[in-house]
């Protein structure tokens, strides 16, 4: 079936790079539309070309100030940006208010930079799914490199960082002997490492401790080491060694969203979040409520659930 | 269908209290057996009783050492313990190795302290599943008290508190002006706030910003917000408030397990979990590698797989 005229014309101007028309289809995708669906899927056959950079890290590592200067390096070499901010705060209340703060405010007028930041939709949300489409959208509007800054440490980075092409993991001397801030899974999702305001006291300490841990896991293998960076992001000593050291990566690792394993996860998770809204809310009320009050069992109640979801498909 | 004998038997010890017997009915339920699925059915009818308290906050709170506190706290009123110590880190293997250190140390030889270490099952696993399921377990044991300790902040832990019928955040001092480590989600699920490392320098100030913060958020009601204890988990110091706070918040809010709406959102997570594994791993690479080559757009593969499942229903 063709795409109703105005998803056409839209899908067009997007693809032609129109900057209006790309923020109106980000806030159509925001908004989980099925002019939105429609929109990306009369551009995909545009996407697969741009860099897409997830950088993550634990609090207070300097993840914005470092994508900053990265936009600087790209728009240095003229090529167009993309950057999702992903906050997972925000179905609490409080986390949308404070992320409202304007990031990366020295490129807010520059045309060659699209800034997003997005939030989940809550806990069916998917807002790993989420990020894929927008991170779709910039790829077919012609953006020739996307960053994806992720908030925090955790299952969403990991899921993130599937997304990205490239990811880059932000850590700062100081965090003293508490190993868990570089445990929570996010050592072997590196491709590049950024030891930011590498001017503190033990800086050199933490480079050989990530230099350590790489040798210790199953990715450990002569010459597969993740290249570790250090950095000032606040005045930019260092970036064109990062800058390089991504690109470096990039070449060496190609384009992942060409890869089947990589559509199969996604495919996966996307059908995960999806199948669910068949399902009506009286039925799981009902189901619930039996298991609430010990007249049900938790895995017989879903074995029945998942025999009513087939039974009533349309 | 009676459950199988041996499992009759290893529920009934379970259900006596019987430690070794718990010990093995974890481990099946580690493995994801058959046999400790129909455990946990026969079990179920025993649940609902355990206090659930789960301990969250950044990496660097302390948590550990809070945990090991409270257990004192509960076993001077004779009450026994489980503890399930979440790690979402191992499926990257490096998280694993260095989570096999020993927690709680002076715990280890009290009868009435049980403590497992759980790590994610993978991309596919569910945590938060597996973690339900361990609690359940403790719970159809009798043990009173049941902690759920998770590192990190991120979405795992927002998963994880809603298993808990109350979740006590913790924060410490010195995290500077950084309000990331704070803004994760973490501030809206707080029934109680413990700051540890009350003697540090800000800690008073740390005590005002989340009275503060509480006054803004969607929670925000007179009589409503949750209390913050000052504590110094190393030497015990503020623990006997803490405790008190914790349990008077149980005593207002209620065995959460109780309530439909709380097994409405079980039910269907893990629904979501596991209503894959029905896809044919073949099937899934098909519309993977279509979409990878730009064959077919992801949401009409995701709609053709969908009707696959549906189609081959056994």
């Amino acid at each position: 079936m063709p795409a109703s005229p105005p998803t056409r014309t839209l899908a067009d101007s997007v693809a032609a790079g129109d900057e209006r028309a790309l923020a109106r289809a980000a806030t159509l995708l925001e908004a989980v539309t099925a002019e939105g669906r429609s929109l990306l899927k009369a551009l995909f056959p545009l996407t697969g070309k741009a860099m897409i950079i997830g950088v993550t890290g634990p609090p207070g590592a300097g993840k914005s100030t470092l994508v900053d200067q990265l936009i600087g390096a790209c728009r240095a070499q003229s090529r167009s940006v993309g950057v999702i901010a992903v906050d997972p705060s925000s179905p609490y209340s409080r986390g949308a208010l404070l992320g409202d703060r304007i990031r990366m405010q020295r490129h807010h007028n520059d045309n060659g930079v699209f800034i997003r930041s997005m939030a989940t939709r809550g806990k069916l949300g998917g807002l790993a799914q989420a990020t894929l489409d927008l991170a779709l959208l910039l790829d077919a509007a012609g953006r020739s490199v996307i960053f994806i800054e992720t908030v925090g440490v955790g299952q969403d980075e990991i899921d993130i960082a599937q997304l990205a092409d490239i990811t880059v993991v932000t850590l700062v001397p100081g965090m003293g002997d508490d190993v868990q801030a570089v445990k929570a899974g996010i050592m072997e999702i590196a491709d590049v490492f950024a030891v930011n305001k590498s001017d503190l006291p033990g800086a050199d300490a933490l480079v050989q401790a990530i230099e350590f841990m790489q040798t210790l896991g199953e990715r450990a293998a002569p010459g597969h080491s993740a290249p570790v960076c250090k950095v000032k992001a606040i005045d930019g000593a260092g970036i064109p060694e990062l800058w390089a050291a991504i690109q470096k990566a990039f070449d060496a690792k190609g384009k992942q969203d060409a890869f089947t394993g990589v559509w199969e996860i996604r495919l996966r998770e996307h059908l995960r979040e999806t199948i669910l809204c068949d399902l009506p809310s009286e039925t799981l009320s009902l189901y619930a409520s039996r298991v609430a009050r010990r007249a049900e069992d938790p895995y017989s109640a879903v074995a029945g659930l998942k025999a009513e979801m087939l039974a009533s498909r349309k």
